[in-house]
């Protein structure tokens, strides 16, 4: 049984894509008797010279005649961005076409809007891609721990924050040279904004947390902190009390069943599985009630490895459709959030003190005022100055910030460095 | 839509599922439609007190009238053992009626029967939780990755090894001593022969070889290699060396097609994403043509976990149904195996001989002679005699025998230790 696709976008994801649909159309067609055919390709350039296993005629700049093709019965969008993508896959979807995307961006903003159009029209819109490249992830989530309360997912899912953590925590690289780094590598773009300052992850952690919880979640909805301001003493400290520095994603929902979804560096004991999770590697750890911790590890990126999960979902939603029969997510609930002042956590805090006598019984009233409870302490002498270095036990986030302003107005107390959450241990 | 489900077998992991079937199922609902209601559930005990949410008339001593019953249209098959399970599985596939099971044994015997008894009847059999208990990695492997070509399964799958190195490893614990506390937790039996010499896991390796490369691999084509044999010495000289110990199935297919299953102690770099697994949790590592590392992560056993991977798959299996469409393996193919003799590997060898001039070009020279060429070498001394570790290139298993038979014979040879494959850094 013959399948035909369309394509849509030509570039780092789409070409190995179209090349590993013929290499492996052969192995495919035999498990599943679907002979898979990529029929026409959207490009935006058709003089661009390209190396792939298609023919020339195959490839068009009109991306909305594939869509509109009754010869093309299925649609990969890998254009990215919302608009054309958006129109484009809400236009295949409503003429009854399976769906396969990897636009996180998309996702994370209009997911409802697509995931309902998926099911009005009774096909699938399948995006294990759109999620940590080539890691298996949605589909565990969606499918095998169907049954299964989440209580947590944190995530490992933008391969450039943790090449650049891991080169500041194993090479005792600067923030700033671990950077220049990532992007002589190719890690990291000229303006590292969208990665450094956790909007990549955000939008991640936006649709995890949707898959997760059945509940609609968009990137606006998510809390975000980067690691730009991580310093090479965080690194140290976080080292000597048994720590690795992470950017995490983390979506959770409380025993009320109010959800917190949310991005910011984490120190992570060495011990958890998360913090063996190097360079530019990703990983998703979930947490359930039943099956207790499930991790997730592998290549966040990457053409070859994310045109894998792609081609996964194209198998998937050929079987599927050949049967008559999809796998939605369906409506997503309305979300009730927790706000980040109300969610505990126990944290990191790093300050710089005059190291006169009563100084730090000064500083350790203030966080007692304000209910923070010092889990450890340690101080390090710096001539005039002394460095306190406090982990908390567990304290809602507007506590911490209010003893962060009253230790701001304390004379004695003279720059607030960095402030990290902590996970484990508690 | 009411799915009624049977369930045969109400121990460590029916129990547990009984409850949760009944604390999921409204969400379950919701999320699906589908309605689950565990029917009738086979015991051996009826006189047996039990702390479930069912009530004790839909108990029996009766299997096979669960499976034919008609007002039963799943089957939760947790009896364990060849028989009755493959009986009663063949019985219910062929009245049409899907069945979910956690039984490695069965499967790592007569996998291929059942496959195609299901695909004859064109139901559902679905077994996640066979490998490695609450982990996803039947599905992954089947769906998310089905259009990978799969290299190397490589995983720790015995949870009470695992235990017992992690013991010896951060403990300094001996192996008798990591056993008998294993035994203590009740990780281990009191004869744990089926999980020290690699039973287990060779059963787990057997279906994990059939699902990733097409081809039917029972328990008896396994290598099997166990732990008993390693010493606080080997432990100790991995350690220096940068290297864990750990106890792994392997999986693996060569370029010609040839496939190689095998259990053995592995010493695993630290850096490595399964050094990181310790205790008693699993990690199945997965490498692929496209998708590069992948490594699924998580509890290998217990009733909870276990039963959340049952209730994954009878959620799949309800939703196929009702749909009139299933997932099955299909028919396997041949498997050409790869003998062990030919396989290559990295070796860690570690012997005592006479401390006397000459011994060490004399060792030396018999490894050349059969073409085993040595990466590193280190000679410790121990008054009379010296202690000698040699890690080797990549060598044949045959070459690497006949030089161990060939050192057995040199008189200055005392005594050969632990010989341990090698993975990572060649």
């Amino acid at each position: 049984m013959l399948v035909r696709i369309g394509v849509l976008g030509c570039g780092n994801v789409g070409a190995p894509l179209v090349d590993l649909i013929a290499s492996q159309g052969p192995d495919i067609e035999a498990r599943t008797g679907l002979r898979l055919e990529v029929t026409r390709v959207a490009v935006r350039d058709l003089a661009k010279p390209r190396a792939i296993t298609l023919s020339p005629d195959r490839l068009t700049t009109d991306a909305p005649s594939i869509v509109a093709d009754p010869e093309v019965d299925l649609i990969v969008e890998l254009i990215g961005g919302l608009e054309p993508a958006r129109t484009l896959i809400l236009a295949a979807l409503g003429a009854g076409k399976p769906v396969i995307t990897g636009n996180k961006e998309l996702l994370a903003t209009a997911g409802a809007e697509l995931f309902q159009a998926a099911e009005s029209a009774g096909v699938d819109l399948l995006f294990e891609a759109a999620v940590a490249g080539g890691i298996p992830i949605i589909r565990p989530l969606r499918e095998s721990l169907v049954g299964e309360r989440i209580l947590r997912v944190m995530g490992i899912v933008n391969g450039t924050t943790n090449y650049i953590l891991t080169r500041m925590s194993e090479a005792g690289a600067s923030y700033a040279d671990a950077l220049a780094e990532a992007q002589a590598l190719g890690y990291a773009e000229a303006d590292p904004t969208a990665d450094v300052e956790g909007y990549d992850a955000g939008a991640k952690a936006a649709i995890i947390a949707s898959i997760a919880f059945g509940v609609e979640v968009t990137a606006a909805d998510v809390h975000h902190e980067g690691i730009s301001g991580i310093t090479a003493t965080d690194i140290a400290f976080a080292q000597r009390m048994g720590y690795v520095i992470k950017l995490l994603a983390v979506a959770e929902q409380d025993d009320a069943g109010e959800i917190s979804v949310r991005v910011h560096p984490t120190m992570v004991p060495l011990e958890h599985p998360l913090a063996a999770v190097r360079e530019s590697f990703n990983a998703v750890f979930v947490e359930g009630a039943a099956v207790g911790e499930v991790m997730f590890y592998g290549r966040g990126a990457g053409g070859l490895p994310t045109a894998s999960a792609i081609l996964g979902d194209v198998v998937d939603a050929a079987v599927n459709h050949h049967r008559g029969s999809h796998a939605t997510v369906g409506r997503l609930g309305v979300a009730r959030f927790r706000s980040v002042h109300e969610v505990e956590s126990a944290y990191y805090l790093n300050m710089q003190v005059l190291d006169r006598p009563g100084v730090l019984a000064q500083v350790a009233g203030v966080f007692g005022t304000h209910r923070v409870s010092i889990r450890s302490m340690e101080q390090v002498g710096m001539g005039e100055e002394a460095r306190l270095i406090f982990i908390t036990h567990q304290a809602r986030g507007a506590d911490v910030l209010a003893t962060l302003d009253a230790l701001s107005a304390l004379s004695a107390v003279e720059r607030i460095g960095s402030v990290l959450r902590v996970i484990g241990r508690d």
